[in-house]
């Protein structure tokens, strides 16, 4: 089974040296000294390694088992959750008010993104409860907040989304569960909810789900929704847990991957709920969560693929076959490492300078969360909010090609389950369904985030990339390499959000059309941008003369091939949204 | 679970309007008329979707089972294989001299992209035996194909190639396995094979491996590998079934898909083979068996791509949820079916051209091979020598794509088993691995198909799409939408042959770095190429007054969305080509 190591060189390279945390402005950020990264990197990769790394596969091959009501996950998962617990990860970047550390969202990514790539499916228990601590922290009242938030943040309890329902999913405003308002304020929350991941399980005294339901009076569609905290056993006025609650799991879904989670069908028979936030405003309050959440699984997407990376790149050392066209390179031995052949290289170059620039685009997300929240930066807020569809959505959709692509390094060994690449690539390929599919992401790129503010946001990304090509114009090395791609992707991003403007107005088709092309269109060109500033900050190091100068150089080589094999792709989407709808919705629907 | 359709007006289209079969010279094409082929097809797609399709997912969930030596296959698969010997599939293309039918590898090819969009797995048992009895009747003696060949084409008995080891995939000159010759004539083979697809199960009376191993005498390498035939039962002078031979199935295999057929790790103790042709010439025998064998992947790349297709419109045309961007379509209903939303039909017309254009390539390939075999034709021979690589890559890759944007429109519902679509997904993988993973199919492009015998072959395709774009350059539709694309593509292929020719000897590395692209390159310059003869055969149709002008209308809407939206990719494979080496290269292995 594939071993994992943090890549923690790398994510310090990020932090102290592209984007240099320690003098942010940011509250939070000067805490975060290289030495103390450090060793917050070191803590969580020793126990991704050590003990979630191992588990993996067997969470894959067990799954969780739903007997008499009761989900039992599976053998070890018990005790890693106690240490996850011990260690107080989940609290890191949570408030201290409620038993958190308080570092910034940042870090918390980071150290995300290690535990994710040791046991996806096992972190996806804390990262609900993260996320529904998320919710109940913004627009939660006083009450609710000091009742449920100290024993989530600590992982005594665990926490959920509840969205979809069998007839619904992107369309919520079809959802037929029902919240009865009852004397004591509380509300009868009835209704079936699936697709409910950490539904239920056994690595935590209570469960704390939030529900979406409709309550009486709220109006058609998506209007009438209301968020509801409903927890698997009630909670006594003095914290101490009472009785169980009118909800249970009535299935586990079969699923193609991340078997160690339990994605439950969850079935409501007049349970007792509470309101978080206003009545009526559920979907408002749902979607102040969705940019952390989507940025999660937009690492999810990359940290997977980081994981199926780092075998791949084992296997292709160890594993003869064959012999180096220029020339034996093992001559003693009786073929080649696969690593000598020029098409193995070039597909671990496309891995390798995806995940970095992805992982440097997802901390570029978690830091304007930290500037929205800890700075009250509306910028950074606005900007958040049009790359979330772009990082949720390429991350994931390039993270699961980069995962099929480690797969495929083994060969036939990558088929077969005794490898471990098939868990992978069948892990990885859920990020690109939940928390809103990606064609999803797309329509709400072109059709709410291009457009908002009166296109701001995306002024100022184009701003962004030309102040950083005008600044770094005397650096000859960048700019030959780095930053006339750069110029060229970033006009091909802008001809596209032209098109749109041009034609969107009279006809949504010919934006709605290009959607997805315009989400890789943008992903690519983000990319660009981040290896351009990671490259400028290796160039840098090695003139100031680093001490690791082949690292250093690495970098550059990296960015290079990103820079001249994968972001010319942008001229494709472009020419594909240019096509505009006519070829796209030619055909009437019976011709399908 | 997802019901399946033969495709059966598209099959004919092909084979009558495009390629005008019956009109061929090629010897048993003139039997093939619109008649025959339509009653062969119906029934084909009876057996298809009434016995194979409702038993695939069946055989994905209970897989075959290893107990005490033997294995069983998943519930339904005797009874199914029963109607498949009894009507007589098998056959259908092997020589009537061994009990086949003698008709064309072309109508083969149709009817088992029909089988294996129903039932990939279960197809497999056919489908090694198919390969199999090729192997006996181009390198077999008289008396191994009269003892063998009747028993294989009716399906009495079974075939395997038996190749891997554990040690040695592609670098087959690596193999141990060992063949000690024996005083009567025969051999006994020592050695473990593995990812032996069908190598054992209970569908047939005995089986019969192809395994390459080596004698003494034959020097080291590919050069020391001599091809065996080693039957499971002995058989005795009369053709009756004599003592189990020292050889067995030690372990089947966990793999992501295909469950419903027994990959297996094969033992040989001392197992009683014989030669099948020259001693020592083993891997020439197997290379002859390649196109063919090659030829079944591709097609099992879009044979998948068009059972998941078909699930994935009936889904986007069932589902409801939201609303289209033009104003309600279903006004009277909760929500519009998902099919008005302009990135699914995206999502739909990326496969619907890819898996027609597939179609029509796999079955030039198959007229191709009918050309070499039954005209001699040299042309054609090399011809499809060229195009193995491109059918089998391209078509794996991509198939998988769409696959895999299949299950995307199922959104959640696509990652839970029960929809099917995860089984397709999991189907699919395979194709891009076996009978060469597609990076060595590149290599074999770029490496040796595009050199051989001074390029000539290359160039005959160029001279191919020169001679079409003139033929119809009074066709202004079709020169418009299709000519003018396909020129563009065809001037890419060009260019990136010649960056080959110019770097490639002075640096292999250069060639190689770009062998993948070059073979996506190659893949959608002859899917243009195909379109555009589909095109011109359809607006034909129209001009000459078609019985069904929305079908053929369709046909032409098809095409225009592949030249516009999936063909333009020629030019971003070339500019990955021509940035050479130095970027895929540029790291030491230890950087990685």
């Amino acid at each position: 089974m594939p071993a994992y190591t943090a890549p923690a060189k790398d994510i310090q390279f990020l932090l102290h040296e592209v984007m240099q945390v320690s003098a942010s402005p940011v509250p939070g950020y000067a805490e975060l000294d290289a030495d103390t990264t450090a060793a917050i990197l070191d803590e969580a990769g020793r126990l991704a390694s050590e003990v979630l790394a191992p588990l993996n596969a067997v969470g894959d091959r067990e799954g969780c088992r739903l007997e008499n009501g009761v989900v039992t996950t599976p053998a070890g998962f018990k005790d890693a959750f106690a240490a996850m617990k011990d260690g107080g990860w989940n609290g890191l970047d949570l408030p201290e008010d409620y038993g958190g550390q308080g570092l910034p969202y940042l870090i918390g990514s980071a150290v995300g993104e290690i535990f994710v790539s040791a046991n996806m499916a096992f972190n996806m228990y804390q990262g609900l409860t993260h996320g529904a601590i998320g919710a109940i922290l913004a627009h939660g009242s006083d009450a609710l907040k000091a009742t449920y938030l100290p024993k989530m943040v600590s992982l005594d309890w665990t926490g959920t989304m509840n969205l979809t329902e069998p007839h619904c999913g992107t369309d919520l405003g079809l959802i037929r569960t029902r919240a009865e308002p009852q004397a004591d304020g509380s509300y009868r929350i009835t209704g079936q909810k699936i697709f409910i991941s950490a539904g239920d399980h056994d690595l935590a005294e209570n469960i704390i789900h939030l529900v979406l339901a409709k309550a009486p009076g709220g109006g058609e569609g998506t209007r009438g929704i209301s968020l509801f905290l409903v927890p698997k056993f009630l909670v006594n006025a003095d914290g101490s847990l009472g009785a169980r609650n009118a909800l249970g799991a009535g299935k586990i879904e079969e699923k193609m991957g991340i078997h160690g989670n339990a994605t439950c069908v969850m079935n409501y028979d007049g349970a007792t709920g509470y309101l978080v936030g206003e009545l009526h405003k559920g979907m408002r309050n749902m979607f102040t969560m969705m940019n952390e959440a989507r940025l999660g699984v937009g690492l999810q997407g990359y940290a997977v693929a980081e994981a199926a990376y780092q075998a791949a790149v084992a296997y292709a050392k160890d594993r003869l076959q064959g012999r180096a066209v220029t020339g034996a390179a093992n001559p003693a031995g009786p073929a080649d490492p696969l690593i000598v052949h020029p098409d193995i290289r070039r597909a671990l170059m496309d891995q390798k300078s995806f995940i970095e620039g992805a992982r440097a685009l997802t901390f570029w997300g978690a830091e304007l969360i930290d500037r929205a929240h800890r700075l009250g930066d509306a910028g950074a807020e606005s900007m958040i909010s049009l790359m979330t569809p772009v990082i949720k959505g390429f991350l994931t959709d390039k993270g699961f090609d980069s995962t099929i692509q480690a797969q495929q390094v083994f060969g036939g060994h990558g088929y077969i389950e005794e490898w471990g690449m098939s868990q992978f690539a069948r892990d990885a390929r859920i990020a690109m369904i939940y928390e809103g599919a990606n064609g999803v992401q797309a329509l709400d790129l072109v059709g709410r985030k291009l457009a908002a503010d009166g296109g701001k946001p995306i002024m100022a990304f184009f701003e962004m990339v030309k102040t950083f090509i005008k600044e770094n114009a005397d650096n000859a090395a960048l700019d030959r390499d780095f930053l006339e791609p750069l110029k060229a992707a970033s006009k091909d991003l802008q001809a596209a959000a032209m098109f749109f403007l041009q034609n969107g107005m009279k006809s949504p088709d010919a934006a709605l059309a290009g959607s997805t092309d315009f989400l890789h269109l943008f992903g690519h060109t983000a990319l660009g941008l981040m290896w351009a500033k990671m490259a400028r900050a290796a160039m840098a190091a090695l003139a100031a003369g680093t001490a690791d100068p082949a690292f250093h150089q690495t970098k550059i080589a990296t960015g290079r091939y990103y820079m001249a094999r994968q972001l010319p792709a942008t001229r494709l989407h472009l020419a594909r949204i240019e096509s505009g709808a006519a070829a796209v919705m030619a055909l009437a629907a019976e011709a399908f």
